[in-house]
């Protein structure tokens, strides 16, 4: 194998490709990275078999030359120190060489690595995902449905289908939900293709967070497709495969009330920063308790009480207030996540009751829905 | 007491006093921050017992009010959450009040916290620096002589005395000296006072890293006197006061030698660039080895050696070359420790042989000197 790459474009696929790789991998070949050459270019591969990610990095692309003079071959180089070279070469180009000792030379400038490599045949094979039930979604879309649920996935593995976010098709639209039991987070977006379907399926938040954060926000084609228990996103030069949860996912939507007792609009900025205010003196407790008292004069009282500490009140005017008042204590922490998933200047807020479930939207948008169970104080 | 101040200037005189208060500390109290209101302004005090910090703002200032409406008084309150509530403050003045229970209320905007203080008159007293050894120098130099010399400071307690930087006035110039016995760091400036007497004292490193953190580097004034156990470094706002460590510095300058075997001048950032590429491959072992090879002709051979990993090898050309050839092995980290500190594009070394100290010089500077310890590995 035999290679000269742009280095630019090297050190982006490794730093995408490594997302997948973990250093505490019960098989020791995971803990490398495959590097694939072909005439049509150099494919990079990281798995720690939950999730797999396969750069490609094509040899000419929109008139330009990526990768040159390449004798197709493979090898597995160790991952832990491979980025830290490939970011440090000091020129940029960089010439990657494997002997049939799986002897890894890597040259830049004056610089000359010697690596002991692996045999890429020892690496696991990725399964081929053959289906025809492909999605299609921009990936700024797409990060959206994930960055506005996956923060409310559990992270307690006794309920381990609670540890992923749901992705499924409801009356032409895609649905993503996430709960731990104690708040709920769904999106949803309308399909241009109402024939598509897709099996309710439960994919790690974890899988979810990685592909966030390797996906650009430029809109990019993202393709989705399913198996039994494998989902793939396919970008132009990306392939990311997470295996899928086991079980059937609670059915959420009767925990969402469909009536209410009062409903308030208040601006998002201004209620973030108070309850952020009144959460800083009950840091350590676990459930880190604010309370929200409504007056009819459209004033809220957040207070906070944490008796070796102090105590703390704010008061916020909402925008606007019907129904009955309300007198509510809940987890900080879970408001603020949720008010933070809404990309929206002002927000509904939804209450049934002091021991009821509450849920926030944005003002005139059905597409986000936040959940929150309060906490008995009382 | 009680009082109105600037958020802004609360802010910043918080944090640096901060950086004196730990969590972990034998006398309770000391978790706390003091702050003490008279007519003249707000003084806030941290301490950890080895570092002393004293901020003061004053109520007025270049025309400036600061902070008004003051009823003297102290209190001290607790810091764990002090910095976090004045930084998310939504008002761009706080007003703060104690009464005589203790109980401390801090109001901005819409927010109020009450807050369970403590007795400010159970607060240690600092000690008060009388002394002519008084000593001027700007900050920006003083941060210089700290950034240059500290690294080298021994982090292990079996000889204490290693863990501080040697300040000491020897031929009208201050000299700041630092080693862990494998390494050595000196910086000297010429003193304009030639008259001024100083003993030579060692001050922990840990004191002045915070030290170095807290001045700004506008090249304010700062006054350094020196008492039997404690050094004071005075600015307009601030006060310094740090312990002094017990006991002798060693004679370090019979270590430095004054002849060489070979000297090169070499280029600082390719030197850095090379050794740090060198030493990607070795990184967890705990010496870190890189072994340099001079060629007659200029050509300098830079290479690593990790069995399990692999190797690496550079060439660089030296600026010029003089004497003998060298084969020597040091630890890449003292060495970048070394070259980063040397604020000079082209650095000298001279070499006395493979397992003689070797010194590193900015060209044309004799004010720095790195001097490292070779491996022995032949």
């Amino acid at each position: 194998m035999k290679f000269i790459v742009q280095r630019q474009q090297l050190i982006s696929s490794v730093q995408n490709v490594m997302k997948a790789i973990s250093s505490k991998t019960a098989v020791p070949i995971l803990t490398g990275m495959k590097i694939d050459a072909t005439a049509q270019g150099i494919t990079l591969t990281g798995s720690d078999s939950d999730i797999s990610i396969e750069s490609f990095i094509p040899s000419e692309e929109d008139g330009m030359v990526n990768v040159e003079q390449i004798e197709p071959g493979s090898i597995v180089v160790q991952a832990r120190y491979f980025p830290d070279i490939v970011r440090k070469l000091p020129d940029n180009t960089v010439e990657i060489k494997a002997d049939e000792n799986f002897n890894m030379t890597i040259q830049s400038g004056k610089a000359t690595f010697n690596l002991n490599g692996q045999d890429a045949s020892e690496y696991p094979q990725l399964p081929v995902l053959q289906t025809d039930n492909n999605l299609e979604i921009q990936s700024d879309l797409l990060k959206n449905l994930i960055k506005q649920t996956v923060f409310a996935v559990s992270t307690m593995e006794t309920r381990p289908i609670l540890t992923g976010v749901n992705i499924k098709i409801e009356n032409g639209k895609l649905l993503f939900t996430a709960t731990d039991s104690h708040r709920l987070a769904l999106r949803s977006i309308p399909l241009e293709d109402v024939t598509l379907n897709l099996p309710s399926i439960v994919v790690p938040g974890k899988s979810l967070n990685e592909l966030n954060k390797i996906l650009d926000d430029k809109g990019e084609k993202v393709e989705v497709s399913v198996t039994n228990n494998q989902i793939m996103f396919r970008t132009k030069h990306l392939n990311f495969l997470s295996r899928i949860l086991d079980g059937n996912y609670p059915e959420t939507s009767r925990l969402i009330p469909d009536q209410s007792q009062t409903e308030l609009h208040a601006k998002t900025k201004e209620l973030i920063d108070t309850i952020d205010r009144a959460s800083l003196l009950a840091r350590e407790e676990r459930n880190n308790v604010v309370k929200l008292t409504t007056q009819h004069n459209q004033i809220l009282q957040i207070t906070s009480n944490s008796p070796e500490v102090g105590q703390v009140a704010e008061e916020i005017t909402a925008e606007s207030f019907e129904g009955e008042d309300v007198k509510i204590s809940f987890s900080s922490k879970y408001m603020l996540d949720a008010l933070k998933a809404i990309d929206s200047d002002e927000i509904v807020i939804k209450f049934t009751g002091a021991m009821r479930p509450f849920i926030i939207r944005p003002i005139d948008d059905d597409s986000i829905l936040q959940l929150i169970l309060p906490v008995r104080t009382y």
